[in-house]
């Protein structure tokens, strides 16, 4: 493994011990336990955020906790949802009277933890819980009618955890942060292509195999299947065929306003990232679509697969106003206003 | 290749195509070139920061023109330097009247260029530049008496922008900033450890080889010989080896503050950076060394190598307080005081 690790049971607690280090003063752990991170910065009657989920994913999830954005999260091992009692230790902790939003991607194991901290926050602690989750990823079928979204939280729940995390900054109530979480997650879109594979360190090997001249266009962040598998085409090309899925996804029309996110997966450069997304805003312009803010980067990983996703949100004046709101957690960090 | 791209002619120029369009209105470019980069937040009087080189190190070297930072960047093609025009028409489009500093990294190609061009610049534009070469890389040896510095520019550059770019933002003049700069550049160390080699385009295939199970302790960002090859050890291992030879090159003593900078290299994913960050804060707390403050993530890359790099800048008072002073760039953002 080109990895930098001691062991692979040791991996993720040592990541976290990194993790507060680097940060201290900024993140507290509860519980006596590691994986249970929670902001410092804490106002009373503030709406209070709740993510969680696998680790492997940095900067997702935990990095997004601090001002204007998540007010904590529990992470896993490599891959694996957080237990109900982090879960819950974490929402007493943050709780500071208005309630708390419980705002993650769509896996089963997550939902049930959640479901069940929910209810337990409720019953030992007379903590009000609302629950939002989020599935952008259009390479899984949308919901059928009455049934549930199998779509896949993929990259795309930043723009979520952006819009209610300044919901909640602005100090609206749980029912409008909750609101806000939603119909940020009803309007957001992702798309991925995977170039290589990343290797959980408890298995040791590649989580599937590709060749060197394949891509797999939908690939999800844990290495799941996506929608086809062929040669890798150029940038171009790949560009194209991922804004077709999502435009043919929403409709959007000319005039509509959009964030965009090209997020890297972990081992692709930020210049094959940016030249990405010139052809994607080239994409938008062309189909008469306005792009309000563009972000480039690593927002949601799978550790050292090669690959990106593309999101876009379509926006209203009120998800606009939230999107340049002010964020300063540890790893996201963007100025009032812009 | 695993890369998004086109051609490799095309590489660059759709990568930079890509950035102006993600960040308008932060930068444009000069001279129909755009390879000339320039920052649109110009200040009347304020000593202008240029720097430059190789394109393929994201988020260095442009990424860091902004506000707090620097005020002009000369890219070249992957790892080839800008030309002498190329800096001069920077120059020419930067300078607000109190002086340009150069403050760049230590190759051969980029110091003959620079040098030409501020030859230029005084004779056709009257303007005053100075010039702060930095040279962190504690794998190639340090200057004989009288000899220029051999050791290479890498991450660790990043320090000496900081602290000089915070001085130009407090209205320094060209003396004192090319002072800070240099008195930066003088406390500056940086090591890094390569496990994967990356591909330039034009060439099309890696840079050197490696095998699965080895790594290259000082590896330089283009792909340079390090200083040892061996079987790749457990991080723990790892890290020991680089803080040793760190704390070595200074000399370092107890109750110095430092700040230090984990910078991944392409490929590796941020938790195996912060679990080294652990490593290393543990090794300077057993020297009684004291960390002022901690950055973790990709700031000066080689494309899609996998590895690693170590820098500390030892600080006194003027370099804290420049240190924590507010930068707003494209690629990295710090609020004031933090």
């Amino acid at each position: 493994m080109k990895k930098f690790i001691n062991s692979p049971e040791d991996f993720i607690p040592e990541v976290l011990n990194g993790i507060y280090l680097a940060h201290a003063g900024k993140f507290n752990f509860v519980n006596n336990d590691l994986h249970c991170l929670v902001s410092t910065d804490k106002h009373l009657g503030k709406v209070a955020i709740v993510t969680g989920g696998g680790s492997g994913h940095l900067p997702l999830f935990l990095g997004y906790v601090g001002k204007g954005m998540l007010d904590g999260c529990g992470v896993g091992d490599v891959f694996q949802s957080p237990s109900p009692e982090q879960i819950l230790s974490i929402t007493q902790a943050v709780d500071s009277g208005a309630g708390v939003l419980y705002l993650y991607g769509n896996y089963n194991g997550d939902i049930f933890n959640f479901d069940m901290a929910a209810e337990m926050a409720e019953f030992e602690s007379n903590i009000v819980t609302a629950t939002v989750i989020a599935g952008d990823d259009i390479a899984c079928p949308p919901a059928s009618t009455g049934e549930p979204s199998r779509r896949r939280g993929v990259a795309g729940i930043f723009f979520a955890y952006k819009c209610a995390g300044a919901a909640a900054a602005q100090m609206l109530d749980l029912a409008n942060v909750q609101r806000i979480a939603q119909k940020a997650c009803n309007n957001i879109r992702t798309i991925g292509v995977g170039l290589s594979p990343c290797i959980v360190p408890r298995i040791g090997k590649p989580s599937f195999h590709i060749g060197n001249d394949e891509m797999e266009i939908g690939i999800g962040i844990h290495g799941e299947s996506g929608i086809r598998r062929g040669e890798k085409l150029p940038a171009n090309n790949i560009v194209d065929e991922l804004m077709g899925n999502l435009l043919a996804d929403y409709p959007l029309h000319a005039d509509d306003e959009v964030a965009i996110l090209i997020n890297g997966l972990g081992a692709t450069p930020l210049e094959e990232l940016y030249l990405v997304y010139g052809r994607a805003n080239q994409t938008l312009k062309d189909a008469g679509i306005k792009v309000f803010k563009t972000y480039v980067g690593e927002y949601a990983t799978a550790m050292e697969m090669a690959g990106l996703s593309i999101s876009l949100m379509r926006l209203d004046d009120e998800l606009k106003q939230l999107l340049v709101h002010e964020a300063n957690t540890p790893m996201f960090k963007q100025f009032q206003g812009e």
